[in-house]
C-alpha cells in the first residue's frame, strides 16, 4: 500500500475545504475492492488506502470478498460478481459511472478510470448513507464535456493587476514573482478538490497574456508540463492562454496574420512541440481583439480566421481552442447613445456561425456585458447553432463582493443554466452547451482557505457540481458542501451549523443584488478595482457601461422601438418580453428600459421606492446574517469563525455604504422622499 | 579664468529655459569689474567670465577701469569710484542690491555676495537696456526671507505615487530608483536657473516621508550634503523633509513623544550631526498628523509641542522648521454635513498662536482646502499674528492641468498675495508673510524641458519672481520670462512671439477655471490621479471635498447662519462679505453657499446658465489658443513648438471632456436647457 505524499488531506497550514479526512470515514472503516487498471484507478486505490490507514478498513485490488464497496471498471475480466449484477446495458461514457447497492455491497461501475474516480467521490459525498439499505442502480454522467477553470494568474506580478488578475485570495498557487512556485503539493491538493467536485480542465494563466506569460508556450513550456504532471492523476487536463501575437512576440515572425503561411507553420510547429511535452494537453484559450489584446483585426481578418488558425494546429491532437467572445469597443464615446456594448458579442460573432472548425469552442460570458450580479443571458447563446459554445461564469467575485462579501453564486448560475432562450417549450442554456463546456474564472489563490472568504469555497464547489449536473438545486449543492466541509468537524450540532450556513448563504446573492446597482442596470462600482459603490464612476467613461440617470429617470433603452435595438438579438418570446415595458421582468427593467422614477414595477412599487426599499433591506439582511453568524460562534472552528466574522463586519460596512450612496444619489436626483420616511443622507 | 563644468548653459539635451547663452550677450560683450570676496562673488565672476568668453568682453577683479559694468560689495575697500557714488545710505541686506547707471557705467552694489548675484541677474534681465542712458539708483531687496521650493521627490519609486509625487515632468533630478542620480550637472543647472529668479531654498524630498527617505536624516545624509555642495554657489540652502516618527523609525527609540527627554536628546544629536556635515543646512520640513503621516497626536501632544521639539534642536544653528498646517480629517463621513475640511487648519492651529518658537514657520496652503484652481485665501493667514507664517503655493499643476494644459499661475498667485484679509485698508497677504517665507511645490523633473510642458517653465520663473516681489504684474513677469527665454532665440519676429505667448498664456488660468469645477466649488477631478473630470468622483468619499449637487441646486453652505460656520474664521469685512449671498464674489459663490440653479449671480446670469456658458467658452478658448499657437509655428524652435502643439491637442480634448461632463451632469440634474440651445450630450 503506497500513500503518495503529500497529496493527502493534511497539507500543513491549508484548510482541507470539502475533503477533510473525516469525509472518508465511511469508506475508510470498510472493506473495499478496487478493480481495474489505469492511472486514475491507482488514484482511486490510493484514496481508499489512505482512508483505510486512518480508519482501520481494508482495500484490495483482486482478492475474493466479502466487500462493503466494489469500485470496478466494466472492462475488467472477470468482473466481480457484485459488480456484474449492476453492469449497465449501455455505456456510461469516459467519465460516467453507475452506483448501486444490493445485498450489503455498494457497487460503483465505470467504463473508464475517470468515471471510477468520480464514482468514488460520489460515495464520499454519500458518506454512511452509501452503506445503508438498498440502492437501485443510478447512472451518472456529466452534462458537459469540459468543466473548466480559467485561472487569471500572471507569472510576473502585473504592476496594476498583481499576481492574480481579479484575484481576492492572495497569490497564485502556480506562479510567484515571475517563476513557478515549486510548491506542487498545493497544486496536487487543489487537483484533488477539483476532481471531487467534477472539474476536469484548468487553464493555468491569465487570458491577458503579457510578455513572460507568452513564453509558457515555448521556452517555458516545462513549467506547464510540471503542473500537468500533478493534475493528471486527478483527471484534469491543462490548457494554456496564448497571445494571438505569439508568432511575432515569441516567434520572431514579422506578422501574426492568420492567413499567412509562415504563421500557420509556426503554430503547427509550436503545437507539435507542446504535445510532445504534454501528450494530454487540453488546448489554447484566447482573448483576441479585446481590451488591448492582439487579434486578427490587425490583419483585416475576422475571428473565424483567427480561431481556425489555432484550431487547425490543435486538431491532430484532439486539442481545442477556447476563443472568447468578449469583444467590444472599450474606447466608446459616452456621448454616443447609439453604440451599445451589450450588442457587441452578438454583432461580432453571430454572423460567423458555421465558419468555425469543430474544435473551436466559442467561450461566451453568461451575460452580454461583464459578470454583473444581474444581467440577462447573453443572446449569443441562442444565435450560433452551428458553433460549439462554452458559457463562462465568474467564480472569482470581481463584481460580487470580492470574497469579502458572502455571495453564494449557485442560484445565479442555476438561473442562467436554466434559462430557456426560445421560451418555455424550448431548450435551456444547459442543453445548448450540453456536451460542450462550462468555464469558470477561478476564485482560488494561496490563501490558507483557498478562496479568501472561507464561505467562498462553496462557489468553487458549486461551479464544479453545476457543470456536471446543471439541474442541481443550489440549496442541495450547499448541503453537499456543508456535509463534506463542516458536518464531519462540526462541534456537536451539525444541524445548527447547517441552519446557520443556509441562513447566511442561501439568499446572499439576492441580498448583494439588493444593496448594489438596482434593477439590472449594473456598473455602479468604483472604477479600476470594482469594489464598493461609485454610482457615476463609469458614467462618463469609454467603457460602455452607463445608467443614464437624470432628474426624471434612469436606465438604458435597449428596445428596438426607441433604443439600441439590443432586444432584437433575442429570439421570441424574449425579443418581445424584453421589448415590452409591461412584460420585462422587474429585475432587468433598467437593463432594457429607461423609465421615470415613478414608473410602477410589476411588483407594484415605483422604481424610486424600489431602490430605497431594496437598499434598506439589503443592508439589513447583511446585519441579520452577521447576527446569525455571531450566534453560531461555538459551532465552527474558531479561526474560521473569526475570519468570517471579520469579513461580515466589512460587508456590513460596505453594504451600508452602498445603501447610502445609491439612495443619496437617487434622492438627490429625483427629489422623491422615501415613502417610509427613513433617513437618506 | 575658470569656467566650472558643466554648470554652463549648454547641458546636453536639456533646454536652457530662461538662461540661454544669448541672454548674457549684453554683459558678455562688455568690460566688467567684479569687486569683492566670498564664494558667491566667485560665482558672479564666473558667470560674467563665461559670457565674455562667448561674446568677446572682459572681466576683472581689481584692475583700474574703464568698465561698462561694476559689480561690487559695499564692504570692499577701496570701493571703486563709480560704485562709491551710488553707495546707499542704509544697508540693503544680505540679498539686496542697488542698481544705477551714470556716466556710462552701470553699477550694482550689494552688502553681501548673494545680493551681488541677484544684482547680476537683474542686469541679465535688463539686457541691452542695462547699458543705455542714465538710471537712478534703485534699491532692490526681497520681500521674503525664504523663497523656497519643496520637492515632492521620492528616493525610492513609490508604488502609487512614483518617483515624484504629483510630478508631471518625468523623474526626479535628485533621485532615481532608491539612490542619488549622481548627475549633479543637472542639479547645478537647476540651481543657476533658480538663482536667476530669486529662489534661495530647496527641500529635496517629499513631505510624505517613507522608509528610505527617513534615512536621509541619518546614514544617507551624505546624499543630501552632495546636493547642498552644488546648490551653495548659487545661494541656495538645502532643507530636508523629515518624519516626525524618526526617533522610532530610524533612531530605534520606543517613542517619538515630543515631551520625552530621550526623544529631545535624539533630535539634538541628530541635528548636530546634520550641521557638522552641512554647516549651512536650512532646516526641516514636516507634514505631521496629516494623511497618515505620524505626528504628536499619537502621544496626546499638540502641534506646538511637536514643532517646538524640532525647532529647539535647530535653534543653535539658525535652522528653521517648516511645519505644515495641512492637517484635516481624511476619513470623514460624507454623510456628516457638519464637519468641514475648510475649517480644519484654522481649528487646529489658530488656538496655538503664540506657542510656537521663533524658528518655527507654520506653512499654510494658500487656500483652506487643497490647491484648487479657485479657493478663497486661507483664514489661517489672518489668524496668527504671533506666529511666523509661510504661504505654500503649488507650482506643480496637480489640479491645474498637470503640465499637459497651459495654465499660467502667476495671476492666481498675484491675487492671493494681494488679498487683504482685513479689508481694503489693511495689510495684504504679502505683507503678512513679509520677511517670512513663500514656498512653492516644485514642478521640475528630469524632462528635457524641465517642466514637461515647456510653457510651464513660466510658472517656476514667476514663482521665484513673485516671492521676491509680490507686487509684480503677472504680465510683466511673463515678459521678463519671454525676453530671457524666447527673445534671444526668436526666429525673427520677437514681438509676434510675444503676442502669441501672451495670447496663449495670460488668461490661461481663468480659461482652465472656466472649463473645470464652477464657481469655486472645486474637486470634480478623477480620484487618485486628479486629471480630467469626474463630477461625483469625490462626492461620496472620506476626503471632505463635496459639492452637494442635487436636482435643485449646488454648493457648500459654509455660512454661520445655516452652514458650517467657516465664514466666521475670517476677520471683517470678509466674514460678512462671504456670509452674504448678495455680497459673496461670484467666483467663490459655491465655495460658501448652496444655491438653487436659478440663483442670479452678481454677473446677472443664473448659476446653471453660468455653468453652461463658462464651459462652452473655456473649451472654445483652448481651441483659439491652439489656433494661435499653430499660426506661430515659424517663430519657435520646431521641437518646442511641436511639443506644445501636441499638448494643446490634448488640452483641447480634455477641455471638451470637462465641458461635456460638467454640462451633462448639471443638465441631467437640473433639467434646465441651455438658453442658447447648444447641444449638451
Amino acid at each position: 500500500m503506497t500513500i503518495p505524499e503529500p497529496a493527502g488531506p493534511d497539507l500543513a497550514g491549508v484548510h482541507a475545504a470539502w475533503l477533510p479526512p473525516e469525509a472518508f470515514r465511511a469508506i475508510g472503516s470498510r472493506h473495499t475492492l478496487v478493480f481495474g487498471e489505469g492511472g486514475l484507478v491507482g488514484t482511486v486505490h490510493d484514496e481508499v488506502a489512505r482512508a483505510c490507514a486512518r480508519y482501520g478498513g481494508r482495500v484490495r485490488r483482486a482478492e475474493a470478498g466479502p466487500y462493503d464497496l466494489v469500485l470496478a471498471l466494466t472492462a475488467g475480466e472477470p468482473l466481480p460478481e457484485a459488480a456484474a449484477e449492476v453492469r449497465p446495458a449501455e455505456a456510461v461514457g469516459d467519465e460516467g459511472y453507475v452506483i448501486a447497492r444490493r445485498d450489503g455491497v455498494t457497487v460503483v461501475l465505470a467504463d473508464g478510470p475517470a468515471g471510477l474516480l468520480y464514482g468514488l467521490f460520489h460515495v464520499v459525498r454519500l458518506g454512511e448513507r452509501a452503506f445503508a439499505g438498498e440502492r437501485r442502480a443510478e447512472h451518472h454522467r456529466p452534462a458537459t464535456r469540459r468543466r473548466m477553470l480559467d485561472h487569471w494568474d500572471n507569472v510576473d506580478v502585473h504592476p496594476v493587476m498583481g499576481q492574480v488578475e481579479r484575484g481576492y485570495a492572495g497569490g497564485s498557487i502556480f506562479w510567484r514573482d515571475g517563476a513557478p512556485r515549486g510548491d506542487l503539493a498545493r497544486v496536487r491538493a487543489y487537483a484533488r478538490l477539483l476532481a471531487a467536485c467534477g472539474v476536469n480542465a484548468i487553464s493555468v494563466n491569465n487570458v491577458n497574456v503579457h510578455a513572460t506569460e507568452a513564453r509558457l508556450l515555448t521556452d517555458r513550456l516545462g513549467d506547464v508540463a510540471a503542473i500537468a504532471d500533478v493534475l493528471r492523476p486527478y483527471g484534469i487536463r491543462v490548457h494554456l492562454s496564448v497571445s494571438f501575437a505569439s508568432p511575432v512576440a515569441v516567434g520572431g515572425l514579422p506578422t501574426a496574420d492568420p492567413l499567412d503561411e509562415d504563421v500557420r507553420k509556426w503554430w503547427t510547429g509550436v503545437t507539435g512541440r507542446v504535445y510532445e511535452t504534454i501528450p494530454d494537453f487540453g488546448g489554447y484559450v484566447v482573448k483576441a481583439d479585446s481590451e488591448g489584446q492582439p487579434g486578427p483585426f490587425a490583419y483585416g481578418r475576422d475571428h473565424a480566421d483567427g480561431a481556425n488558425l489555432l484550431a487547425e494546429a490543435l486538431a491532430p491532437y484532439d486539442g481545442v481552442v477556447h476563443w472568447r467572445a468578449f469583444v467590444y469597443n472599450h474606447r466608446q464615446d459616452w456621448r454616443d447613445r447609439s453604440t451599445d456594448r451589450a450588442r457587441a458579442a452578438y454583432d461580432h460573432f453571430a454572423p460567423l456561425d458555421g465558419r468555425f472548425r469543430d474544435n473551436v469552442i466559442l467561450q461566451v460570458k453568461h451575460g452580454p456585458i461583464d459578470f454583473q450580479p444581474r444581467e440577462p443571458v447573453s443572446p449569443v447563446i441562442a444565435a450560433m447553432p452551428a458553433t460549439r459554445l462554452a458559457v463562462e461564469l465568474q467564480v472569482t467575485q470581481e463584481y460580487t463582493g470580492q470574497q469579502r462579501h458572502v455571495c453564494y453564486l449557485a442560484p445565479m448560475w442555476r438561473e442562467v443554466l436554466g434559462f430557456r432562450p426560445w421560451g418555455p417549450g424550448g431548450a435551456a442554456v444547459a442543453d445548448v452547451i450540453g456536451g460542450g463546456d462550462l468555464v469558470g474564472v477561478s476564485n482560488v489563490g494561496d490563501d490558507p482557505y483557498w478562496t479568501g472568504h472561507p464561505l467562498a469555497q462553496a462557489n468553487l464547489y458549486a461551479f464544479g457540481r453545476l457543470a456536471w449536473e446543471p439541474r442541481l438545486d443550489p440549496a442541495a449543492v450547499l448541503d453537499e458542501w456543508i456535509d463534506l466541509t463542516f458536518a464531519p468537524v462540526a462541534n456537536g450540532d451539525v444541524e445548527r451549523s447547517r441552519h446557520t450556513l443556509h441562513a447566511v448563504m442561501d439568499d446572499s446573492w439576492r441580498t448583494y443584488e439588493r444593496y448594489t446597482a438596482p434593477l439590472g442596470v449594473g456598473f455602479m462600482v468604483r472604477p479600476g478595482h470594482h469594489y464598493g459603490p461609485d454610482v457615476d464612476g463609469y458614467e462618463y467613461t469609454p467603457w460602455g457601461t452607463y445608467h443614464f440617470a437624470d432628474r426624471d429617470g434612469v436606465g438604458v433603452d435597449r428596445t428596438r422601438a426607441t433604443g439600441t435595438g439590443f432586444t432584437g438579438q433575442y429570439p421570441p418570446p424574449w425579443s418581445e418580453v424584453y421589448e415590452s415595458l409591461a412584460g420585462c421582468p422587474d429585475e432587468l427593467l433598467l437593463f432594457f428600459h429607461h423609465v421615470p422614477y415613478g414608473h410602477v414595477l410589476r411588483s407594484g412599487s415605483t422604481v424610486i421606492q424600489h431602490i430605497y426599499d431594496t437598499h434598506f433591506a439589503g443592508a439589513e439582511q447583511v446585519i441579520e446574517a452577521r447576527r446569525r453568524w455571531e450566534e453560531a460562534a461555538g459551532l465552527f472552528d474558531p479561526s474560521l469563525h473569526a475570519r468570517v466574522k471579520d469579513l461580515l463586519d466589512e460587508q456590513v460596512r460596505c453594504a451600508q455604504e452602498w445603501r447610502d450612496q445609491v439612495n443619496a444619489y437617487f434622492f438627490r436626483k429625483s427629489g422623491v422622499p422615501d415613502a417610509h420616511g427613513r433617513r437618506i443622507p
